[in-house]
C-alpha cells in the first residue's frame, strides 16, 4: 500500500503523527511513534503498527526495502516522505529514515512470577534499560507508577531495544499497585541501605515484586512500609549508589540464579 | 581568592576554559571541565581542581557558599561570572551555576585484583555508568582502549557520579593492553554468547580483567582469541543482549559474591 510521496509538512497524516512527540497526545490517542529500522522491524512482528513513514534513505538499503515490503504485506499504510517532511517526525540527527505509528500494547493485568515496579524513575535511558533488563532476566511484567517517565517517550523506546512489546506493563497509581500486591499476597522486595540484608544472602520466593525507586530519592516510603524483604547491594568503593537500572540488573539476575539452582 | 565578576565572554580565563568542551584541547592540555555542585564538591576532595567558575545561582544556596569557601581555603582561584558568561562554559539547560577546571588524575599503572577493560564503549552514559559500577563493585582499575568515548566527556562525567577520581584508569592501545595482561599473567574474562559457560557456573580467580566490548559489535576478536574464561549471561526473554553497563554490573557483582563467599 505504498502511496505517492508526501512533500508537504502540512499533510494531515504528518501533522497527526507529529503530535505524538508530545505525551499529552500519546495519552489521549493511545498511539505512539517508533523510530529506526530495528524498532520498526520488531514492531512489525506485533499486531500494533498502524502506519509507516519513510524516506529514500530507508529504501536505499535491502533491509529497508524488506521492511517496506513487510509493511505492505500486512496492509499497513506506508508513506514515502521527502526529507524535510520526514524531519518533522524525528528528533534524531542521524535518522535511518523510518518512523512508525503504533498502538500502545495492552495485556490483561496479572501479578505472578517476578514483577518489576518502576516507581518514579525519571531518566528515559534508565527506564528503557529497565524494560530491556526485565525481559532479559525473565520478569513477567512491569508496573509503572504514575509520575515516572512516560514509557512511550522516544528516548525510553530507543534504550528499550524493542522490549516495550515483550514486557507486559501497566500504568497505575501507587495505591492501586499496593492494593494489587496485597490482593495477590505478592512479596515486596526493595533495595535499601538501612536495616537490610546483603542481597545474595536472602532466599527469594517464586512470586514477588521488585521495586526500583527514583534515582535521587530511592524507594517511596509507601513501599518501604510494607516491604517483605529489604536487601542491599554492597558498595565496596567510594560511591553513594548504583545506577537504578544496573541495581535492577544485579538484583534480578541474583533472583534468576537462585530460582534456576532451586529448579535443578 | 574570589575575584571581581567576569562579565565579558572574551575574558581569557573563560576562553581558555571553553576550549575544554572539545576533546582535542582536553587531550592537549591534560585538564577538563567538571559541572554541577555534586561533581565539583567531590573534585574539591582531591588535589586536582585548578579553577572554579560560578554564578550567583550557586552562592544563593548555603551549600554553594560552602563550596566557594572550600575552594578559597584551598587557594583555588574562583571566578564569579555573569549568567551570559557562565553560559559559555555549560551545555546543560538547568545548570547549578558551577563549573571547575581540573587536572586529569593519574596513577602508576598496576594490574591486579579485578580490572575492567572498556573496549570500544561509545555511549557516554554507558561509560559513566561503567565507571560508577566499577567503583561500587570494588574493581581496582579500568583500562580504556583507544577508540572508546573520552572519559572526560561531560556526559560521561555526569553519569559517573564522581567515580572518575576514585577508579584508577589508563588509556591504552589494544595491543598495549594485551601485552600488559600477558606480562602480568592476568586471566581475561569476556562475555560472549558462543562457546561460553553460564556466568554463575564459573569459578573466578582473584586477579582477572573483565572485558566490556562495544555496544553493537561486542568483544573485539583480539580479546576473544586470548580469553581464559568465556561466560554468558542468560537471556530469558526476547531480547538480543543486555545494555553494556548492566552486563558489567551483573558480572562484577557475581565475581564479588564469589570472592566474598570464598573469604568467609
Amino acid at each position: 500500500m505504498e502511496q505517492a510521496m508526501i512533500s508537504s509538512k502540512r499533510n494531515e497524516q504528518i501533522r497527526d503523527a507529529k503530535q505524538l512527540q508530545q505525551k499529552k497526545y500519546r495519552d489521549q490517542r493511545g498511539i505512539f511513534l517508533l523510530e529506526g529500522v530495528r524498532l520498526v522491524e520488531e514492531a512489525l512482528a506485533t499486531p500494533y503498527v498502524e502506519t509507516v513513514f519513510f524516506t529514500s534513505r530507508l529504501t536505499d538499503t535491502p533491509r529497508g526495502m524488506e521492511l517496506v515490503r513487510r509493511a505492505s504485506e500486512a496492509n499497513i499504510p506506508s508513506f514515502h516522505c521527502s526529507e524535510p517532511v520526514f524531519g518533522e517526525l524525528t528528533d534524531t540527527v542521524h535518522s535511518q529514515g523510518v518512523v512508525a505509528v503504533a498502538r500502545k500494547p495492552t495485556w490483561p493485568l496479572v501479578c505472578a512470577g517476578v514483577m518489576l515496579i518502576a516507581d518514579g524513575i525519571q531518566d528515559p535511558g534508565n527506564m528503557g534499560t529497565l524494560l530491556r533488563t526485565g525481559v532479559a532476566a525473565g520478569c513477567s511484567g512491569l508496573l509503572v507508577i504514575e509520575g515516572s517517565v512516560d514509557l512511550y517517550n522516544p528516548k525510553v523506546l530507543r534504550s528499550s531495544m524493542g522490549a516495550i512489546f515483550s514486557l507486559p506493563h501497566w500504568l497505575l497509581q501507587r495505591d492501586e499497585a499496593l492494593e494489587l500486591l496485597k490482593a495477590n499476597k505478592t512479596a515486596i522486595v526493595i533495595a535499601d541501605l538501612i536495616d537490610s540484608d546483603n542481597y545474595w544472602d536472602v532466599r527469594y520466593p517464586q512470586d514477588m515484586a521488585v521495586v526500583i525507586g527514583n534515582e535521587a530519592h530511592g524507594v517511596h516510603p509507601c513501599f518501604r512500609a510494607v516491604a517483605d524483604l529489604k536487601v542491599q547491594i554492597p558498595l565496596v568503593g567510594m560511591v553513594e549508589s548504583l545506577n537504578a537500572s544496573v541495581a535492577a540488573g544485579v538484583l534480578l539476575y541474583e533472583i534468576l540464579r537462585q530460582h534456576r539452582l532451586e529448579n535443578i
